[in-house]
């Protein structure tokens, strides 16, 4: 299965998030990665401060370009876009993923991460929106936004199965996405009937073929609707959240998901993927968060916004503590010790 | 051994070469590798033109002021610098190794890289030289030039063992480096007695530390002196030459030596190192020897400078063909199919 992937994402100096957090994932994989950073930065905002710039929006486009030009995209399978600061940005990454799928590339598979932000609160300048929307949703095969930047695409505040639903639907019939992957959706026992606190919710989203047709063309009008049938196969695992903020997680398993995802294999594809995307995922932060309780508070201090105020240098410390250890558990890439699989939720669309 | 590299080069987005050819196989080993990337192009130089841009030389700076007030290079153990593009970018570089050493830091391993040029051609600015010889060369442990750059750095032509004398004689001495790797010495039947037409030679050289108090304030007036006792353990090996121009296999290898390289484990502990790493690097060169041999003469076109001179696209064709097969030979990184083996060359310096 592996091919070529090309990643689109920001690159930190030290540490783990964007390109880092992607790139040795996928080459232990067996997958050859070209990787073009959307930012050159010291470390991730998690930080506080950082160092470093933007690549250019015009920088991207004449990167893009001349990649084109020297054909170094003919042998491209794979497309993997995560953070994108602007607007300017996001359009030239989204040219260069049209000028793919016109060519002879229709077999390429892009899994777009909609980098926007978490815990309620935008990283990125806010007229990416539109063209997330507009123009990228529509060329991606898979897309794994998180809690709050699926509330973001949708405009639907999630809380239970219901919304859910919704936010589903709009994103399949609206944004025409055929893959859905909401990973770390928090699980109160009021919200969701399957978990209790402490466990976060992931579930993936695979329209139906026998829907494609009807979905791409059905209204935007779906609030109150009535699912009489249901629209894409849904699976879902509900595990034990890890306490405290890991950076780079996310990326790191969106781009486990493309690695792993065989297209066309069978209708468990996405769901199978995202197993071992997650069982991965979750044994790096579980060494990682094991690394650090060994640690003394100076080397990784407590979670304290307070004291975070008085002392910059305690989240410094406590970030670069948290960095994931990808490289040291490189084992778990290949093989998880842990499996964590999703079960198909037959009845997902039959809740209300 | 592993821990944590910090490594400064160019970055391509496709293909292989300084950041993509070093990182990848160091990680492999178990090494956390810190990247900051000195230019971002689309490719590397052979393709004949590339897009992107040079980071500006205080962009590095301001990057490395906030790696170091982030405390991100308190756990760093090893540096490797590769291709810097001109003198100011060198100087940025060099002050940041110096705080490493200033600091508590004394057991770092600093394998400098001395990218300028080959077959004769610079391809940096012709300032980075004096920066080199008057900075960097003093602060490394290891330098891993190839024969051009070995004459860029000592002003002597090389040709015979006679020259390589002198100029591991001046780089010891006079540069105070107490590490040498000469990885492939064009071997001619005139030039060397080891070997015949179509091998090289690798050879490294490690100064006796018997020798290093009087080396190190020795006079820089070394032509035509006579060596009454050996200076450094040489270690040399000749090595069938792959037909073929690889682009990035010296970042790859300097890489590896770094990678596998124990200091103060032993006499040996350079040509060990260097050993492993020729092993490695020669295993994917032929790989990707093998893979361009099996394309058709459009996919891969032969070297001609006159063909390639009327078509353009000859050249990016060959290069894009001959990107060096790093990922899909991974398992050579760890443990190579064939032992090159370095030998002790006990009578070097006695040769004349």
């Amino acid at each position: 299965m592996p091919g070529r992937v090309l990643s689109i994402q920001s690159h930190v100096a030290s540490g783990y998030g964007g390109v880092t957090a992607a790139t040795f994932p996928l080459q232990v994989l067996g997958y050859d990665v070209d990787t073009v950073n959307t930012v050159q930065y010291t470390n991730h905002a998690g930080y506080g401060r950082f160092g470093g710039s933007k690549t250019k929006p015009e920088d991207l486009e004449q990167i893009f370009d001349m990649m084109k030009k020297n054909r170094l995209l003919v042998s491209t399978t794979r497309v993997l876009t995560g953070y994108i600061p602007d607007a300017s940005s996001l359009r030239a990454v989204a040219k260069v993923i049209i000028d793919l799928r016109r060519g002879r590339n229709n077999d390429i598979t892009y899994l777009l991460d909609p980098v926007m932000g978490d815990d309620d609160q935008m990283y990125v300048a806010e007229d990416v929106l539109p063209v997330y929307l507009g123009t990228l949703l529509p060329l991606a095969d898979i897309i794994t936004p998180n809690w709050f930047e699926t509330e973001l695409l949708t405009g639907l505040k999630i809380s239970g199965v219901r919304s859910i639903q919704e936010a589903l639907h709009k994103l399949h019939t609206v944004n025409g996405v055929p893959n859905i992957v909401i990973s770390s959706i928090k699980v109160t026992s009021e919200s969701l009937p399957t978990g209790a606190d402490d466990y976060l919710l992931c579930l993936t989203s695979t329209l139906l073929s026998t829907n494609h047709d009807a979905a791409t063309s059905a209204s935007p009008a779906t609030r109150g609707r009535k699912y009489s049938q249901a629209l894409s196969i849904v699976h879902a695992i509900c595990f034990p959240k890890i306490q405290g903020y890991f950076s780079g997680a996310g990326d790191l398993f969106s781009a486990l998901v493309l690695g792993h995802f065989a297209p066309g294999s069978s209708r468990t594809a996405l769901a199978d993927a995202t197993s071992l995307a997650l069982s991965t995922t979750q044994a790096i932060i579980a060494s990682t968060h094991k690394y650090c309780s060994a640690l003394s508070e100076e080397e990784c201090p407590l979670t304290d916004e307070e004291l975070d105020a008085q002392d910059r240098e305690r989240r410094v410390n406590r970030m670069r503590a948290r960095e994931l250890r990808i490289v040291s558990e490189m084992r778990e890439i290949c093989v998880p010790s842990q499996q964590l699989k999703l079960a198909e939720w037959e009845t997902f669309w039959e809740c209300f």
